[in-house]
């Protein structure tokens, strides 16, 4: 069993490989634009509306046979699932972004770490009712307790 | 150009079809349980340390080819890129739910609305520090102010 995925838009960013990227796009000021290819564009309607954005695209570039990984934050070894490396089974990326402007089918967005052709495949808007847990725990990343940027 | 998602997993929970889901399942306190397939368990290493994870999920009976939604909260059309439809483009089902407990393959979760079968093609941790904006704003939705449960 398998499913096929369509990009329905790609990534314009300002980093042209993994190393100009920051490590956490999050904390980034760097403005990026998602171009939505037009014959999605309908489905951008009212989305201006939104102050944020999630933003799934898939890491063409990623590993997909790889369970563990080692994030820099503590030199140890995590389960794929319990990290947000790009190298996973399924490697989508996902991401909360602030939405800056739309310009027609160009949403211009801040926070996001992908590198440039990067593709899309959906967006969703961030509704801090559903989305927002305040107090939800990382325990394998509380003796970190900070993201590198 | 496409790209192939396997599923991971798969959603066992108390919802046999649509009519029996909650409208938004992150106000239910129904427990499901995701059950990862044995080739992708050893990816869940450290998983039981989160409180909370990111649940991606294939909607494999949405349909994909609708750019306009009309959410249940105003009566009106939206881009379904502005809303959480599960019709789109790429029918892929996100949620933050609770991680209850872990036992081997099985996660044990609160808080989420599939339908029993719905395969699992993604986890990651819920990280508050990047995942949370407790002042994002869906313009369109403000005149509404409540989620239908």
């Amino acid at each position: 069993m398998h499913f096929v995925v369509k990009p329905i838009g790609v990534i314009r960013s300002p980093y042209k490989d993994v190393s100009e990227a920051p490590y956490q796009g999050r904390f980034s000021n760097d403005v990026c634009k998602i171009e939505i290819f037009k014959e999605f564009e309908e489905g951008l309607k009212d989305v201006e509306t939104c102050s944020h954005i999630i933003v799934l695209y898939w890491l063409d570039k990623a590993k997909r046979d790889v369970l563990r990984a080692r994030p820099p934050h503590n030199g140890m070894i995590h389960g794929v699932f319990a990290t947000r490396s790009p190298h996973r089974p399924n490697p989508i990326g996902f991401a909360v972004v602030e939405l800056v402007e739309r310009m027609g089918r160009i949403l211009k967005i801040r926070g996001l770490d992908a590198i440039d052709g990067t593709p899309v495949i959906d967006i969703k808007p961030y509704f801090p009712q559903i989305d927002c847990i305040p107090n939800a725990r990382v325990g394998w990343f509380e003796k970190v307790k900070r993201f590198k940027t």
